[in-house]
């Protein structure tokens, strides 16, 4: 009696997966520096020497049992405090320990928010192009996720599709700023035009309608580029966070909820996680990770490498013809393909060792997304292999 | 639009917890070196110091990248094969790397192998007294829990409840041995008839009914004690393991499901965790934890305070009169309450500032539960408050 709901999603394809699986077996042909690999989002650079080092100072330093010591289910309460300090003081927001809930990075942030704001039947609106990773993670919840199709021209939001979609089932929506896999952040006039919205439709139809809002990519943000603080903007918000990327530790598992102070159930959402958290199975991140994180809450890795990147491979690109919008952040872009078909694309360029995610997966066709989480001497290697593809059309 | 189901849990009471809390307020007053709390399951003794060593290690001469990057999303490869070669090594099982899914602890390993083996509708059957917290692990899953009465002479297992509650709508079967509550461990004889007659049921029906075994205190084994690794009685058998108690890491959240090599369903269950994984937000255990893990495979925690105290509560006790199975592991004990309602008992107990858990919470009622993890001049002092406690009846 095997559950045949997740046997039937190993015979799933996942198209990234396929494209690297493609990389390490031509890595064994070519040497892995010639496949100019762009399809995993990986960081490439390390954690901050702080992190270490917290880590080795408390194992020296502090009782064992403490320090491995069961962890309450909401989340080490200094470590909470720290995360909300941390928060108001870069974001001017006042947040308290109560609305932080620390998580095993923004999966469980997000799997938590969605448990605690829709209910089987529920509709959730996402904005293409989206981490398909999504699907999964709501469709167990029995909401229902709806795609609202893409502002392709700027990658904001599309807000006349946005209301096409809108009805009174709909008790949530979910953004990704700064964004996977378009690299764009969303304006404060984005978000304002967003927040008024939504705070119109709550009084439409008499119920709040949460707004999910997943942040690994927060600190991820270019020169001249403004990455607006979601939650000021929007009072039902719960904030989903991960230390993944901005501090280059996605092994470790780390990140939170933050809860609005001013949302709706702000007093109880967090204690409510930690019931979810029993049916899960999901208690809480390590307890030494959490402990060595106040060491890392104010400041990342050092990123430069992405922006490096992102203006060699815009400028490049779009020399050659691509249309690009320009990323504002994050270690992606999502090019529109030479030919509409985006898998037949990057299928071509796999001729030129360009491993390329075609965006029929993130659900905006005609597109292809390009992590540029790798050294930029690679970049520039790759800018041939580029060239030739183009002459291909 | 909170979801109900959880708002609802949060005016839940849990016994343990409220006892705890009285513990808490009393230890203000009197100091908490005189509260006798045996109330909490939590390990007093620290992690061999050869996990602290390691991790020191790994971070000192590692690649951070390596460290802290992604795990695979069913565990460190290495880490795998090291915990199959380890359950190889002590219990000659013939697991193989694929057979092992690396979990945030037990309760992660049981939140998968439920959704495995199980589906909507199907009915579970555990034997009390079990650890209450398997409701809600069970609930959230759409099977339906059902409990077996205890054996209360000697906490293995009451067949003939088991017979009498046995259906076809049965897929599954939960047990917990070394157990929580009562500190008693299942005989080869007891396992190999619970074998039996699963074997027997499966031909019957036609289907095959899983043994999720839940053995976080497999190595917690008393002198004259005989453990035996209940996967080698039963081919349809998925261990649930959890370094919380045995290495005293709870806080760390690291333990493994493995999968028996005969088990039906053996050669895609693990990948099917895997997609389990993605809709409730668990991803791996952290990836440095992983890494320092096989440092403590083969070892334990100094665990002799709990054979200590055990020997010293189960004499005296039962000296004083209270009836008593003898634990053959873990660090609690289950002895009869001195009158019929074991919550009126703990009460009493209370006024001479015994901790004390009453059994009803187990669904084991008339008994009460000691965990006695505290240090042993602690027990030792306390014997002369379970002297007054006697007196009152």
């Amino acid at each position: 009696m095997l559950a045949k709901e997740y046997v039937d999603m190993l015979s799933q394809k996942s198209v990234i997966r396929e494209i690297s699986a493609y990389g390490t077996e031509r890595a064994k042909e070519i040497g892995y520096e010639n496949v100019f690999d762009y399809s995993l989002g990986n960081p490439s650079v390390p954690v901050p020497e702080e992190f270490k080092n917290k880590i080795i100072e408390i194992l020296q330093t502090q009782d064992p049992m403490t320090v491995h010591g069961y962890s309450p289910s909401l989340g080490i309460s200094s470590v909470r405090q720290a995360v909300a300090d941390s928060l108001n003081r870069r974001f001017h927001m006042n947040y308290k320990m109560e609305h932080i809930f620390m998580t095993s990075a923004a999966a469980s942030a997000i799997a938590h928010a969605l448990r605690a704001v829709t209910i089987p039947g529920d509709e959730l609106l996402v904005f293409a192009p989206y981490f398909s990773e999504y699907v999964p993670y709501v469709n167990k919840t029995g909401t229902r996720l709806r795609v609202v199709p893409a502002d392709t021209q700027g990658f904001q939001i599309n807000f006349q599709a946005l209301d096409d979609m809108m009805n009174e089932k709909v008790t949530a929506v979910l953004v990704n700023t700064p964004n996977n896999p378009s690299g764009c952040v969303y304006s404060e006039e984005t978000l304002q035009k967003l927040s008024d919205y939504l705070k119109d439709k709550e009084q439409k139809y008499s119920h709040p309608i949460y707004l999910i809002s997943d942040e690994p990519y927060r600190e991820i943000v270019f020169a001249g580029v403004k990455a607006p603080y979601v939650a000021k903007y929007y009072k039902n918000t719960l904030t989903c966070y991960s230390f993944s990327k901005s501090v280059s530790l996605p092994g470790e598992r780390i990140g939170y909820l933050a809860v609005a102070p001013e949302c709706e159930g702000a007093d109880i959402l967090v204690d409510m996680c930690g019931q979810i958290s029993r049916g899960i199975g999901h208690n809480c991140p390590s307890s030494l990770i959490q402990l060595a994180l106040p060491s890392v809450l104010d400041i990342t890795s050092d990123l430069s490498v992405y922006e490096a990147n992102k203006n060699i491979l815009y400028k490049e690109l779009t020399n050659m013809g691509f249309e690009c919008v320009e990323p504002g952040g994050t270690f992606y872009m999502f090019p529109k393909s030479l030919e509409k078909d985006a898998k037949a694309f990057c299928n071509k360029a796999l001729k030129y060792d360009l491993l390329l995610v075609p965006g029929d997966g993130f659900e905006c066709c005609g597109h292809f997304r390009m992590a540029y989480c790798i050294p930029t001497e690679k970049v520039e290697r790759s800018l041939e292999a580029f060239e030739k593809l183009v002459k291909e059309y």
